[in-house]
Formats: structure tokens, C-alpha cells, sequence
């Protein structure tokens, strides 16, 4: 039986209306080029953007990863231009101070502090509504983009009610189930997942297709589908690859882009953007692909940051769910980091972890992948643990580069700092200053709700509150080699 | 010889008159009552306070840690009223990512990036204005109140010029021998240090008392002292007791109100404060003295809530220098922060690890000191390590409360992330959103220049800049038993 949690602080729908927005100011965080009137005004399009485990280390690493060392000072990058505060990320009391991406993505979606596992329930494992439900129920076009399964956390806890994150194929049924109104949730769902939706038990993606969706396997195919449809894309069994092995560059722009593309109307749309596996290559500990990840998402922004330029009736939020890995620029007494080693990787650790033990010069192999010129120790060093099994060898690789750029980690876990909250575009000021990753959800409610009256509904689909928790096996299996960290 | 540093950003005295505020704006943080045009105008007082080491993990973590458990949310502490946004701390240059505290104390004081150690130097070695300087130069009162000794790298950077952070003996020297058009650079000078002041070679403490200064050796003799006084307030040798060992209660905030009772006039005053002793916690990894010391800090921030209440012609700007012990909540995998073991200590770990050596029941003894039950295994275990030496034990205590509460670290120095700025009162607006810890300085500059015309000079007493690098013997000494955290 599962455990009745009563303690939380839960926003109502019926609540909503009475959420007032911060007072409403300006700053020089703007876009050019605004219509002042546009952004104190109420958003006609919003995009929230969730990046999954970035805490504040990631976004400074990620400055001095691009920095230009030619010159003296370090160049502002774009989360530079758009900074306007921190949110706190504690889940409900029951889950401590420490959040998971399910407790995170629940309250960022819903305004409601869960437990760490839940997708859309409260502590009670009743459903609650998303800002994604709220602006669907507003007749708003809605949709997500993101570089995991779609079916994972954060985009789950958007559109899915289940008492745990690893129910991935009742998360996916509830990607069909779930209306407003009748209709689906999201018209738009761009990441990976074939798998969760093309099942022995269930063909959901024949269902999307059936009731008008178009279907994307390719990022080539999703070109090609006319603007304004409804898209089901998945690109992947279970996630997208890892940025430094996709052979499609700015992946996650791409994505966002043609999310867009799809979602704009004359009564505005709600986007979620995820990029997911910022997280991951924390929980791996593995700061090559950390910044890489970052810089997927940096591209990103600065293509938000163009459009919202061109469209300045459309407010942009960015923040992330927690953070993990406990990484430090610099670590053990040395005060140093040297992120010049990160910059030409052609392909992820984990890639070269993986083919080095196939190769005749494992050493010399590392060192052309990582784009590095290596001593002869450190080859010698290389070529001794290629023989060892893939865990040993990834985690030597890793440990490898975290001496070479003096990188520091405490956890394949999160950690309970704050996290920076960016926001730009109309309405942006309402983010600014000291946070709660609740209220990001309540203030977007509060803009939504500002659009016409609501016909708001409960799901058709309830959570049972007293089914036994339970594991998806494949998942298992499929996490057993990366450390479990698809699962945190 | 000392090497010539080149390269860096070199904000000089004859540009600060160019230099333009940031957008004047306002939002939801400011004092009650407060007066609009107060508040968008030029503050009259400036006080600028430091938490040394405090990066963003030390703000949430001090949220967790006096965070009431009947209730199911976290309240929110006097931080979460003021944030306004974040400051990068990175050196010049040729100190690469990750600053010192002198460093950071140069930025933050003259607006001029240096190289890590340089006090009040640029990384020419030649002496660069700080913003006290200059707001004595336009007659303004001007002090410091800090937990350490007051020649340590964040005061000093204030007001003396030298070459390495380490020599405190000339550090002292200049606090009486650079002037201002004639006059002391600081008219209060609160804090730790009278074996730097009280010296064999040269008295500077009778110095100061012959031009004038009241002297206080003591917090009650500081009380009787006549407002309006000049006052060098000297507590202790080094540095102040830690806070867990101070009999004073909230320090801090002592020194504080009691430099604000001699530096209100009619002109305006410019105040240091420095929570001084996060970043030594930090650095010793000693999680249960980081908690006090940001305690101390806090009841200064509600104190200096309340003075802008009353006073709202006053700015107050608070920022950390850096953070440090790469500092996080949670650890080793496990999402769990548990601060309730840190709350009922009697004494600093430090000073439960020296006295408990001479105890017949160390265990017991250690348990009493911390105020928490503990098992017989935890007992036996800290009676096991009671015949250890000093080092050992403390270390071995440190790591137990550390496995208590689960807290990580990744370092004994400083590490490279963003820290957090917050701001309130007049011109508050200023610090918004992501900035330089340089800026800080700059707009600081920027308010005091709207005052009358200043009469800048540069300091009568110049630096060498061909003098070798020499240590203070005494303070590495003094450091040894410590880890040298009283040195970074």
C-alpha cells in the first residue's frame, strides 16, 4: 500500500484566478526593439524552457568554457543578457530538502509541491493540472520539444498523472488518454521514445496518426511536415543521442524550432523545451559532455532571443529542475580550472569509453578523439585500462578529463541549491528576484488565466492511489550500464 | 623579480565619471515605506557588505538549516527579500578562472581585475583607488566592521596597496600611512588584529590614538565610546572568535550598529562589513561553523533591513567574493540534507576537537557539545579517535557531522561559480540581473561621484614593484593547525 502523504502546499485551479503576478517593472534585461506597452503586458505565446540539472556551476563553467582566451576578460554569454533571479527547488516535505526531476517538473508544471517520483500527482497521488492542461483548456496551441524520451520527467509531468516516473508506458497511454475537453494535451511532441509508444501491448503511435498526427522518425521528415499540424516526432527508441554523438548539430534549436513552426496562431501557443540531458552527463559525472549539452541549450536561447526580438509578444522562462553532480569549477585545494580540454571532442566519453577497447592504439585513439595532445604517460596511462570492462574504462576516461580541467563532483545524485531563473520577452519581470520553482508554474497560470474564461476540467483519467509501485523493466536494463542516471 | 602582468581590465580614477548606472528600475523588493524618489536617486550612506566564501549552496543551505520542520514549506530568510541577481568573480587573467579573496577584495573595492593575492594593486603592482577612498575624498565618513583581523585581504583591499595579502605588518602600516588628501582612509575600523597594530617595530596603535582615534580593546568598552568618534575597535590578536566560540551573540551585527552610530552625518558614510569567517568555515569543510556564520550574517541583514526602513536615503549592497569548499547539499548519491544536526552546538568543532582529548568521556562529551543523542556505535566511535592528534580529530568530528547531515565538499580552497548579489534601499536598481564583480565597484563610483566634486589623489605611498614576494611568518604559523584557511 502506498504511503497517504498530507503535508504540501497545493494550488487549486480554483485558486488560479486570485494569483497575482509580481509588480510589474522594467529592467535593462529587454530585448531590443520592445514595445513597452507588449512587455508589461500579458504574453501571447510563453516558452518555458527547463534545463534539467543545471545548477549555477553549469552556467559559469559554461562562460568560461567558451571564452575567448585572447582576450582579457571573459565574454557575457547568452544567460548573461536574461538573468533575473534564483528559484528554490525543494520537494514536498515528505521527500526532504533534495529534489528529483519528477517532484521539480511536477511543481514547475503544476504549481504543486509533490514527492520525489510523482509526475503530475500531489502528495495525495491526485492528479494536478499543468500550465500545459490551463493553456490547452484556453484554446492556445501547445507542444514540447526535448532531447529525452518524451515520455520522461519533465515533459511527463506536463501531460501525465502517475504516481511514479518509471511507469513510462502509462505515462505514454496518458499521452493519448488524457484530454481537455476532449481534446489531446499537446499538439505538438518532438524528443525520443518510439519505444514507449509503439509497444506489443499497445501501438499508441498508430492511435496519434489515426486521430490526424503527423509522424516524424527523422529530423528530415519533420522538415517536411507543413506548418501548423499536429506532430507526433520521436527520433529515437528512448533518447536522443548524447549532442556529441548526433549527427545533427544544434539539435535541440532544431527541435524548438519546428515546434514553433507548428504551434503559431493567432491565439498564442505554450511550449515546454527541455534540455534533458544537461542532468545526465551530470549524474555520469562527465564534464565533456556537461558542456556540450549547454551549449546545445545555449543556441537555443539565442534563437529564443531572436525570435522573441521579432516577437516580442512572447515571453521566454528559463530555468532548471535542480541540480546534480554537486560540480565545481575547481576542486582539491587547486585554484584552477582549465575548461581548454572540453573544447574539441568529437565524440561523447562514453562513445570513446565504448570503441577504445576495439581500437589497436587505444591511447593514441582517446587522445584524436578527445582532440587532445597527450604525454606519453597519459597514453601509457590510456592503454592500460583498455582492457578493463566498459564501466571501469568510462569511469577512467572521466576521471581523466576532471584532472586535466580540475573538475569537481560529490554526488551522481542533485544537490538542493537554488537554481537561476532567466527570463525575457513580455511579462518577464514577474520572475525576477527570489523564487520558488512553484511559483514560476502560478505566475504563468496567472497570465493564461488573464486570456479568455477557461472551460477547466479535471482529466478524464485518474491515478489509482493504491496500486503497488512498480519498475519498468527494459528501463531497468537499459540504465544498468549509464548509472542508472536516465532514472534520476 | 616580480613578473609584470600585462593584460587586464583597468577601470582608472579619471573614468569614473563616465561611468552610467544601469537602467534605474524597481520591483517587488523594497523596504516598506520606502520613498520613491529615494529610491531611484543617489543613496547618501553606502554600506557594502562581503560574506567571504559565501557561493550560492551557502544560501540555500542556511535557508535548510533554520528552516521550521512543523511546517510543510521552507521560510523564506532575509536573503530571499534582496536578491537582485548574480556577480562572476573570475581574477585577471593570469590567475585563470577561480579568484582568492584578495582578488576578489581588489574588484570588488576599485573596480580593477588583479591577480590572485594583490591588494589594492593592479597587475602592474601599481595602487588602484577603492571606492572608500574615494568617498572620503568627497567627505564622506567612512569604516569597516569585520570577523577578522582587519588587515585580512577583504578590508584591506579597501584601503592598502601591496603587492602579496600576506603582509599584514605593511598591510597595518598603510592603514595609518595612506591618506586621502591628508586624512585616514577609514575613520571606524572594527575587528580582529591588534598583534598587527601593537607591533615590536612600530606602534601604530598608539599612532592612531595620538591623531585622535578612540581606542576599544573590548565589545563593552566599544559601547561607551561618544558617537560620531573615530574609533579603531581591536577584539582580539588575529581574527574574532569563531562565532560558536564568541561569547558576544550576533557579532556581526554589534560591530555593525556600532560603526553606523559613528559614521551618521549629514554628508553620507561609506561602510565595509565583512562576514568573514563563512569562507574559513568553508575552507576547513566545517559545515556546522558555515551555518553559524551565516547566521551572524543574517541577524546583520535583518538589523540592516530595519536601518533602511528608517534610513531609506541608504543603499546596501551585500555579495560573497567567491565561494568556497565547493560546498553542496546532499551527496554521495543521496538525495537527503539533514541541517537539524547542526543546530544545537555549544562550540565550534574546532573547539570540541581540542578540548575533548582531555576528556574522560569523549564521547559523551563530543555528543553534549554538538546537542544531539547519538548511538553507542557513534559514541565508541568518537572515543576511538580521542588519542589521535589535533589534526586527526578534528577532521574526524568534521567528517561525522558531515555523514550526519550529508553534506559534500569538493575542495579546501575556493571554487569558480557565480555568486549571488543582493541589494535594497536607494539605488538598489543598479545591481539587477547578471553582473561583474567589478561593476559592483563601478556603480558604487558612479553613485559617490554624483556627490560634490571630489579632490581625488592617488595614495602618497606607492608600492614597489620590484620587491620579492615574502610570507608573514607568524600568520603561516598561526595557520598551520588551521589547513592555512585563514590564508586563502
Amino acid at each position: 500500500m502506498i504511503k497517504q502523504f498530507v503535508r504540501t502546499s497545493i494550488l487549486s485551479c480554483a485558486s488560479i484566478a486570485v494569483l497575482a503576478g509580481c509588480g510589474i517593472t522594467e529592467s535593462a534585461h529587454q530585448p531590443a526593439n520592445h514595445n513597452r506597452a507588449q512587455l508589461q503586458g500579458v504574453p501571447k505565446n510563453i516558452i518555458m524552457v527547463v534545463a534539467d540539472g543545471m545548477g549555477p556551476a553549469y552556467t559559469t563553467a559554461y562562460r568560461n568554457y567558451v571564452d575567448d582566451p585572447t582576450t582579457p576578460n571573459i565574454e557575457p554569454v547568452v544567460f548573461d543578457d536574461i538573468l533575473v533571479g534564483n528559484a528554490s527547488t525543494y520537494p514536498a516535505q515528505v521527500s526532504g530538502y533534495v529534489t528529483d526531476s519528477a517532484a521539480a517538473a511536477t511543481a514547475l508544471a503544476s504549481g504543486v509541491k509533490s514527492y520525489n517520483g510523482a509526475i503530475g500527482v500531489d502528495v495525495n497521488k491526485q492528479p494536478v493540472n499543468s500550465v500545459m492542461y490551463y493553456a490547452k483548456s484556453k484554446s492556445m496551441r501547445t507542444g514540447l520539444a526535448v532531447t529525452s524520451q518524451i515520455v520522461h520527467a519533465t515533459p511527463a509531468s506536463y501531460i501525465a498523472h502517475n504516481e511514479s516516473r518509471k511507469n513510462y508506458n502509462e505515462i505514454a497511454d496518458d499521452f493519448f488518454d488524457v484530454r481537455v475537453n476532449g481534446e489531446f494535451v499537446a499538439d505538438v511532441m518532438l524528443g525520443g521514445g518510439t519505444s514507449y509508444f509503439e509497444r506489443e501491448d499497445r501501438d499508441i503511435l498508430a492511435q496519434f496518426i489515426d486521430a490526424g498526427y503527423e509522424y516524424a522518425d527523422s529530423y528530415n521528415r519533420l522538415a517536411s511536415v507543413p506548418a501548423g499540424s499536429n506532430v507526433l516526432g520521436l527520433f529515437a527508441p528512448v533518447a536522443l543521442p548524447a549532442v556529441l554523438d548526433d549527427k545533427r548539430k544544434n539539435r535541440l534549436k532544431y527541435l524548438t524550432k519546428n515546434a514553433i513552426k507548428h504551434l503559431e496562431n493567432d491565439n498564442g501557443f505554450f511550449l515546454l523545451v527541455e534540455a534533458s540531458q544537461v542532468d545526465w552527463a551530470g549524474h555520469a559525472n562527465d564534464i565533456a559532455s556537461a558542456m556540450a549539452e549547454m551549449h546545445d541549450l545555449a543556441i537555443t536561447m539565442e534563437y529564443l532571443r531572436d525570435y522573441v526580438e521579432a516577437n516580442p509578444d512572447t515571453l521566454v522562462v528559463l530555468t532548471a529542475d535542480h541540480s546534480t553532480g554537486g560540480l565545481t569549477i575547481g576542486a582539491n585545494g587547486d585554484y584552477r580550472w582549465s575548461p581548454e580540454h572540453l573544447k574539441s571532442l568529437s565524440a561523447s566519453v562514453m562513445t570513446i569509453a565504448l570503441e577504445m577497447a576495439n581500437e589497436e592504439n587505444p591511447g593514441e585513439f582517446v587522445a584524436a578523439k578527445l582532440g587532445l595532445s597527450l604525454t606519453e604517460q597519459e597514453l601509457a596511462t590510456l592503454n592500460s585500462i583498455s582492457n578493463q570492462d566498459d564501466k571501469t574504462r568510462l569511469s577512467a576516461v572521466k576521471t581523466f578529463l576532471d584532472t586535466k580541467t580540475n573538475t569537481g563532483w560529490t554526488t551522481g545524485g542533485h544537490t538542493g541549491v537554488d537554481v537561476e531563473v532567466f527570463a525575457f520577452g513580455a511579462g518577464y519581470q514577474s520572475f525576477m528576484g527570489q523564487i520558488d520553482n512553484t511559483d514560476i508554474a502560478k505566475k504563468i497560470f496567472s497570465f493564461i488565466d488573464k486570456k479568455q474564461p477557461a472551460k477547466i476540467a479535471f482529466p478524464s483519467k485518474k491515478v489509482s492511489t493504491n496500486i503497488e509501485l512498480t519498475s519498468d523493466e527494459d528501463d531497468d536494463e537499459l540504465c544498468d550500464f549509464k548509472e542508472d542516471w536516465r532514472c534520476n
